[in-house]
């Protein structure tokens, strides 16, 4: 295992995972920078997403590979993978065609917490489409 | 405790902090977009982040609670605070003015992996101040 400054300073990639082997994942527009959502990948399944090109996460409710958009096929195309200074987060740069969230939403991310609010939320985006359509496929 | 469909559509915010009381926080530049670091956030730091409008995180390695900035003085002005879906993660929306990872680059996710290769890295950023003069107050 490299030290902290090795995995800080070096040009290899050795990405940290955690106890369950997992590290957490933030798909990001490559165009808008909005981003989409936040999900975890194990080893394998980064690996399937370097090899395919398109994101592949590690479903922890399911516990298995999770292809995003099998089901609705709003897939991700990844552009880029960023890691951060030691190595234990990822950013997918992608590029998508549809909505992201399987609420409805381009991005996860639709609800800001109201100013001078501790407790109450409100809605910052309109759904983009309607997922009773997309997951009847 | 909420259902899943409550946690998804209600506007109320109930922060899902996992078995260790933490939860994910995204740190993105409220102007650029830049995704700016990762960290993590108990009860109690993120009620300090409210509170104050300045982030603090909880540090999983020092065990204590971390005003972002204490040491370097590169503060988080937080302008929002967003929930995903199921609010197991957050996205601060940030002000900063001096870089943010500690190694002295503006953001801590300054190195991507090359294009059809699964093991090399390469430096997407040049640093924009140094960590030994930052940390040495």
């Amino acid at each position: 295992m490299s030290t902290k400054q090795n995995l800080e300073e070096n040009l290899e990639f050795e990405p940290q995972f955690d106890e369950n082997g997992l590290i957490p994942a933030i798909a990001q527009d490559a165009g808008t920078g909005q981003v989409l959502m936040v999900a975890y990948m194990n080893r394998e399944s980064l690996d399937v997403t370097i090899q395919s090109g398109y994101a592949t996460y590690f479903s922890r409710s399911r516990q298995k590979l999770w292809k995003k958009g099998e089901e609705s096929g709003h897939r991700q195309k990844v552009e880029q993978i960023l890691v951060d200074c030691d190595q234990d987060c990822l950013i997918l740069k992608v590029t998508v065609n549809a909505g992201q969230c399987h609420v409805g939403y381009q991005s996860c991310f639709y609800r800001a917490l109201k100013q001078n609010s501790g407790k109450d939320l409100e809605f910052i985006e309109e759904k983009v489409y309607d997922p009773k359509e997309a997951y009847k496929k």
